[in-house]
């Protein structure tokens, strides 16, 4: 099997074998744009290395034969005296890792040579070879870069210069002189396959393996090496070299972006050894080369159809490239070029969606801490994005009752489902304990406010009103700013940037949703929700959780609720009217669009104070007659494993009071906003179902509520009845489930708890984490739908379903992985009809559910 | 559709339509058994009725030339004077529901007709006539029984006699005047049709409708009615009616066994208004007709190759036979009769195998009350069967210690794994909280001592060392005995009947092993369980827990490794002694058996004490340091949901050093026992999978410690590692699992709880009863299989897993439905290759997994 290329045999499909630089090099070469002459060594020869331990015998004559076809195009001779050829010696691997492998430059050179090229050119000849030395030495063999420096600075500073390019030829001709004492470089020949073999072996270094793991590539592909003729920037004041990308990096404007240096390689740019001038400096100083490149810059973009990042060199004024491939950008940048390049005709509206990764729109759609100028003063885990500024606050109830005057950050050990009414007053949240997958950011997550979780250097006294963190005390009032994005926490209040809606995102948002087929629904409990769901594009409220109207100041009667059988029916009344207040504002912001309203899904226990602190207050100072009577019952309802316990539909089926209620308050306000001139579309949902029966149970309470509403009005409208599907029994019953209900929406963080038996609040601190970074599991399945598993049960449910009811149910899905791209994509391939996401992530499902139908 | 059959025209297997009792008769008939000519109206006239709400014309219609028939062949002529026709109309049901619906006798009378009769027979005209009076009355319009059963006492007063055959005609004659007072009868034809009428009315009658919900019948099956000639035990004294089977229905011993009365009708014994003779008397008095009953007996039983449960009469020396049905019997009958009956050639192996109810064995093997002449002073449920006596002992730790010299039975509150070394050690175990599937209950079954569980009734004052129940008041140390079979608890020591593993019940369980396919194991933890999993019939251990083997005496050292770093090696070190020695024990009592060991499965923390315990403590008196480092440790491993927590697999991952302990202890006393001369099969089972990857992560763990083993002993020896299956995911990727392992076993306990997202603890008691109750779930799916949810991931795992191993690798279950025919006969049915159960169930899972492969 050929193992060497030579850049006119390649293309640009062969990364795999190539390498990506080598593959471009050859593409480059092939549509005529001016490419010092070279070859590659395949990847595969890189793979033989790596079983045999050497270089075999065959790829050397591969090697020796490319090379003489350079010299023959070039005139020159790699190790001659007269005409001598140099070469580099580059890794190229098939997926990009930028600086992780080795190149060595300037090969060929050895004092005999350098004697012949002084000649014509003496600072320019020991220039030459004092970088060959350097590099040969340090990287080939081993020889430590500071040997190297410490000649290089004394020289320097002997004869007072700052950079490199301004020491004397005699100067030069000193530093390789004490180059050689440090190693004796071998004959050319030798010279390339050391070089080759350390290419090889750099595929292996450790750097490269981290930044394999890091990015999760594959530890098997292994690297092409490119040799290429020398060009060199270095060769006098009419030579340079330079690096640009064919657009804005940062802000996708169309213009050449980059920088070059004269009289250099180009490794002093990056090792950031000179400072280098801006682009628009080379269209003053060379309009000719600007020129030039510019039109090779719009080629390559028409060749490629992306935004390239080129690598440059002039020559004694001719412009050779070195290198081309597709550049990064930030997700602003991406944006524009994609819709930008649609208007420009270079690709389609489908290439455009593809094109932007749908996970970037997140940092667009938060305030953002604007440089990075100011230290943290500590790091917790980025639970949800965005900053946030605000005076820190110890108590759910007090940030209840100041937040709507002040901005205030909730700083707590962990938020519990009782913290609620703070957590939706507060700019953001803090937390000592708990992981990105922890309540407080879920809540925040769910709401759009920017969370810090976790972070563990803080001691919070929350009794004594203040807080500790590496010996710096901040007492509750003081203000602090947070970066959900990052985990960072900042003293004081640090400038924020709004979140960016461009132009161009409403454009590409709106060519995603021509092509698209899942509906894209938010989760909102709140009006103030369902507003920025629907200013983010959603099509209506695919769950409203109905927890939080249980809760703050209702608290209180709801707890009556619980604990006074006598008083029940009176506390119920309260809470309909409260709810049916919630639900008649809900209505009306999205008016006509329709609403899912999940029924009551806590355990009862979870409105009554938590079992540590009762016992503790019991045990310290006794309880009231009042507190005794909550204990009683909190240890009669307290359970082994809530997560698995008496919720939901169960609850129901038992008391069927509370879902009834429920039932009437959503009805009772869809009429009282049909009679205010609005379009209602309640959906009510039962939740906690493991099986058909469940429902049929608990509908007829709800449907006989629902008549007596009827009856009451004179009228009816029309409402529709759903079960969630959170648990693997309702997966696997799906059919018969399908029987009892208009639509199904699976509820894919409980059910990845119950598939992998993890219990979300405790999987991730001590073991989830460790499974990911040891790859046992590729993803945390909290993050991206585990697909073998919880996935598969969904396609069994959807299956199922369809088998019944065809297209006459809707089937979607709710919770986080709604809002994540590569679950929204495997949502759309089983043939489901709706995601729903938090407001925030509206955006990133209406561009990931049309790349999931341009991908299939 | 014909809705009315002619004796003659029907057979056995028209049950369904005809209802049993109808069927069976139309068959005595065919075959030439003496009955009296008659017809049965069908089940789906039953059904019509409950549409129209009346009798149509058309079954009036074939109902009267039905009746012409019997005309035509008694010679007599219904509502005729002279050779009047009385006929009977009886319900008869499918599926037999004795008792529970209507039957009407000796229709067809009116003064008239009774007149003529009397001139004949006077005493029989009048005494018939007031039996149908009664009846017909009672039954069909609905007036008081007693205000019939007062006049006749009135009369049986008045003539001071004490049985109804004692009454003079003069009385007889008065009590039908006194009867006609309270209504009068309608005339024949109107009798027979408001008869049927009322009999198919009694398919909803309240009783019928409970006896259906006890016994999980359907509702919508209907009754047939059977209408037949009336024949006369009430015709002097050589008339007589009886019932008998055909062979003993307590012991199964081959001999007529029953009862009858001189010169009465059948129901008499029924309702035990008179003394019956016994059967035996018959063959002194009427040798004659003995012998008849006797010919009959044998002709049925060959003919419906089972012993039959008869009706019988005798008119005036002629035999006559009403009814015959597959009697019931004790489960020791039960088995007699099968195995006898194959020797007698009447039914073969096979049947004799399909006839014994599974379940039944459980009774038989087990310590039972003698008799029921106790009464309990409290009841639980019955949580673990089987009877026990011994002193009430309130802790685990006493029980532990007095044990061995004396009988004790626990009583707790409720067990926790801690107590279970003082569990091991009792003869019974009572608890006032917890349901039939509580730790205590679970434990207990396991062990195969009796156990009541959640007796409520029960306050237990462990302080003050007493327990009151109702008033009553026993010290620790009072004798008790607990029925488990029944939940009961009674005072002081009774009398006991050892557990039979009789004759017959060996050779059909030798019998059941040449036919199943499934091999049956026992879950044993300790050398005695072992012991009597092989006196059952196990051949090898499914499950062997190694919990215990962290428990009691051992728990301080487990504690050290816990909580002391330094210490941690030195513990486990202590630990792999004392394993070691335990599984020295197993491999010994098994010699060559298989033996599946399963590594630690519990989170830590059910080693330190609990949360409640140490927080009462703490508040109270505080904490010695000591102390306060376990409530530290135990705070950092407390869980909110411990059943989805960190256990099994996960803890090994994070901390191999367990299991690494665990397999040095399994191999070294594998070598150990071979040292001594034993076989051994050593099976290391992996708990808690939820991933392939998880496996091959520990795997090497363990095989490392092991190879190291093989290294120091210079020897090596075969072992087998595989995976519980408890986790839907598991099932899932049973392809992957299988692909890293030898065998995998469902905990189909764990897999119940989250394929339902029921927890095991909380759910019992708080709504599974109430679903099981309501028909929410057919079953309670901790007792039997849910085929359609857990059983189906059962069968996606099999088939995963065989796509990859075929038969090469071994599939199992253990855990408790591993003990119930139904789930075992789904195991069988999916392609399953074994089932591990309680000691005391392996005799059930023998037989049942016979019947499997036979009812297929």
């Amino acid at each position: 099997m050929k193992r060497v290329y030579l850049f006119k045999e390649g293309s640009k499909e062969m990364g795999a074998l190539l390498g990506n630089k080598g593959a471009q090099l050859c593409e480059m070469s092939r549509i005529g744009i001016p490419v010092p002459p070279g070859f590659v060594i395949t990847t595969q020869a890189c793979r033989d290395y790596f079983k045999v331990g050497k270089i075999d015998d065959e790829l050397r004559r591969e090697v020796k034969e490319a090379l003489k076809d350079i010299e023959r195009r070039t005139g020159k001779k790699f190790g001659g005296v007269k005409s001598p050829l140099l070469v580099s010696v580059r890794s190229g691997a098939p997926v990009s890792m930028p600086g992780m492998m080795d190149t060595i430059l300037d090969l060929g050179l050895n004092d005999e040579i350098v004697e012949e090229m002084a000649k014509k050119d003496e600072w320019f000849a020991f220039d030459t070879y004092r970088r060959f030395l350097y590099m040969f030495g340090s990287i080939v063999l081993g020889v430590g870069e500071d040997k190297f420096d410490r000649i290089l600075e004394k020289k320097k500073e002997e004869e007072n210069v700052e950079m490199d390019q301004e020491l004397s030829v005699d100067a030069l001709k000193e530093v390789v002189n004490e180059y050689k004492k440090l190693y004796t470089p071998p004959p050319p020949e030798e010279q390339l396959f050391m070089a080759v073999e350390a290419v090889f072996k750099s595929w292996n270094n450790e750097r490269a393996i981290n930044y394999r793991r890091i990015n999760n590539l594959p530890d098997d592909l292994g690297t092409g090496v490119v040799i290429e003729t020398m060009v060199f920037g270095n060769m006098g004041d009419d030579s340079l070299s330079g690096v640009a990308f064919t657009r804005d990096p940062s802000t996708g404007e169309k213009k050449l972006y980059g920088e070059f240096i004269i009289n250099g390689q180009g490794e002093d740019i990056v090792s950031g050894k000179r400072t280098p001038l801006p682009i628009e400096e080379l269209e003053k100083i060379f309009p000719d080369i600007y020129k030039g490149l510019c039109e090779i810059a719009e080629k390559l973009e028409r060749h490629y159809k992306d935004m390239q990042d080129m690598e440059f060199t002039v020559e004694k004024g001719k412009l050779y490239m070195l290198q081309t491939r597709t550049g990064k950008r930030t997700a602003n940048a991406s944006i524009k070029i994609a819709v930008d390049m649609v208007k420009e005709g270079i690709i389609r509206k489908e290439e455009a969606i593809k094109r932007v990764d749908a996970n970037s729109l997140q940092q667009l759609l938060h305030k953002q801490i604007k440089g990075n100028h100011v230290k943290p003063i500590a790091k917790g885990l980025p639970a949800s994005p965005g900053a946030a500024t605000g005076k820190i606050c110890f108590s759910a109830d007090k940030a209840s009752e100041i937040g709507d005057e002040e901005r205030i950050i909730l700083v707590r050990e962990e938020t519990t489902p009782d913290d609620i009414h703070g957590v939706v007053k507060a700019q953001g949240v803090l937390t000592a304990r708990g992981g990105i997958t922890s309540h407080a950011a879920v809540v925040s997550r769910g709401l759009g406010i920017p969370c810090v979780a976790g972070c563990e250097s803080l001691k919070i006294n929350e009794k004594e009103g203040f807080m500790e963190v590496n010996k710096l005390i901040l007492r509750e009032g003081y203000t602090i700013t947070i970066d959900g994005t990052t985990g960072n926490v900042l003293l004081g209040e640090i400038e924020l940037i709004d979140a960016k809606f461009t132009d161009e995102l409403k454009i590409l948002l709106e060519w995603a949703d021509e092509f698209r087929k899942l509906k894209v629904y938010a989760n909102a409990d709140l009006p103030e929700d369902a507003e920025k769901a629907i200013y983010f594009g959603a099509e209506g409220i695919g769950l409203c959780r109905t927890e939080h109207m249980f809760l703050g100041r209702r608290l209180p009667i709801v707890r009556k609720m619980i604990l006074e059988e006598d008083k029940r029916e009176e506390a119920l009344n309260e809470l309909l009217e409260m709810q049916k207040e919630d639900f008649i504002n809900l209505f009306k912001v999205m008016n006509g669009r329709p609403i899912i309203i999940r029924l009551l899904d806590a355990p009862l226990h979870e409105f009554l104070p938590r079992y540590e602190e009762m016992i503790e207050k019991k045990l310290k100072n006794g309880l009231t007659e009042e507190e005794n009577k909550i204990f009683e019952k909190l240890n009669e309802l307290r359970e082994a494993n809530p997560m698995l316990g008496f919720r939901g539909v169960r609850l129901a089926i038992l008391q069927p009071e509370i879902y009834r209620m429920q039932a009437r308050a959503i009805i009772e306000a869809a009429f009282s906003a049909i009679e205010d001139g609005y379009e209602v579309k309640p959906n009510i949902e039962i939740p906690v179902v493991s099986d058909a029966n469940e429902i049929s149970t608990v509908k007829k309470h709800i449907i006989e509520e629902i008549e007596k509403v009827f009856q009451e009005k004179g009228n009816k409208i029309d409402y529709k009845i759903g079960a969630m599907i959170e648990l693997p029994r309702a997966c696997l019953t799906a059919d018969e489930i399908a029987e009892e209900v208009d639509f199904i929406s699976f509820g894919t963080n409980d059910l990845t708890q119950t598939t992998f038996g993890y219990s979300r609040d405790d999987a991730g601190k001590e073991f989830l984490e460790e499974y990911v970074e040891r790859k046992i599991l590729p993803d945390d399945p909290f993050s991206i739908i585990d697909e073998r598993g919880v996935g598969e049960l969904m396609k069994i449910a959807v299956k199922k379903a369809r088998e019944i009811k065809g297209n006459k149910i809707e089937i979607g899905i709710c919770g986080e992985h709604a809002g994540e791209p590569k679950s929204i994509k495997f949502c759309n391939k089983i043939g489901m009809d709706n995601v729903s996401c938090s407001p925030y992530r509206v955006a990133i499902a209406r561009l990931a559910s049309a790349q999931a139908v341009l991908e299939n």
